[in-house]
């Protein structure tokens, strides 16, 4: 399975793809796209859409694992990321993709198995688990392979509960 | 000119669109879209961008006219509005209309004159300025269309300066 992990933003967003497979993770690719401050805000979100379509087209993800966002008092930008953020869902529902929503909790506690991990702790093991030799630059690239491991962690247990119980179900059933 | 207001939501998107010419506004359609409750909100999302896409498409508006939004303490529904908006800004920059935003007092101002006016009051009065029989419903549809003449008066008084300043200027050329 092919899983894009996005991190939203309207200036950065970070983008990571992996595939999945056996409880392994394989990096594919991943980057930023950048949009210029003081730029029209349309067009920003524009070249966000087109990004992420381009990078949707080419890897044909089956997920897209994206923060879930948080309405925290005062944040100028909020609305901003926001706007892109649906900018960004829409993108992923037009590609048919199934779209997945993790908070930093459940990507801390999946990558690390720490809630209290710190960024860095998360950045570094997202590093080796995708044995990548340095933490991608910028931030948000590197957050973004997170919420896609998270998300593979997430349905690698979903898909491994099933199996047990279909097992379990097996055995009972020849009883 | 053809302007197309919108008041932003997810569950209800109301547009308006009105032709502005010669400081008269001639209502051209007017509506919503409306997205189910308890719907997956990646689809609902896509129902607003194709819908107002389809909008677009038939009356090419030149303008699109949209209310400024706030960030507003704990309005547990504010994340969700601004990722509608965002699709919607998309759709208007897709289909080359220049977006304009007004705050709600602007509003007020523009279409009753007075920036105390009540919802009712500039209910009435867009009605009035449209010569509609009856204020349009839902209430989202009635604020689109005030949206719209917002933008129609603002876009009318610079035009009208700028002829009055190129009047002054040809004037002040001829001395």
């Amino acid at each position: 399975m092919i899983i894009l992990g996005i991190d939203p933003g309207y200036a950065i967003v970070g983008y990571g793809l992996i595939r999945s497979q056996g409880g392994k993770f394989i990096p594919l690719e991943h980057g930023s796209i950048e949009t210029r401050a003081g730029e029209d805000f349309c067009l920003r979100l524009e070249a966000i859409y087109n990004g992420l379509r381009a990078v949707m087209a080419k890897w044909k993800p089956e997920a897209v694992s994206i923060e879930k966002l948080y309405f925290q008092n005062n944040q100028k930008t909020a609305i901003g990321v926001a706007e892109a953020r649906g900018v960004i869902l829409l993108a992923a529902q037009q590609s048919g993709a199934r779209v997945f929503e993790y908070t930093p909790l459940q990507v801390k506690l999946s990558v690390t198995g720490y809630g209290q991990a710190k960024k860095p702790q998360v950045m570094e093991m997202t590093r080796r688990l995708l044995c990548l030799k340095e933490v991608p630059k910028p931030d948000d690239t590197a957050d973004a392979l997170a919420m896609a491991v998270c998300h593979g962690q997430a349905a690698g247990s979903v898909t491994k509960r099933a199996m047990l119980s279909e097992r379990l179900q097996l055995r009972s059933g020849n009883r």
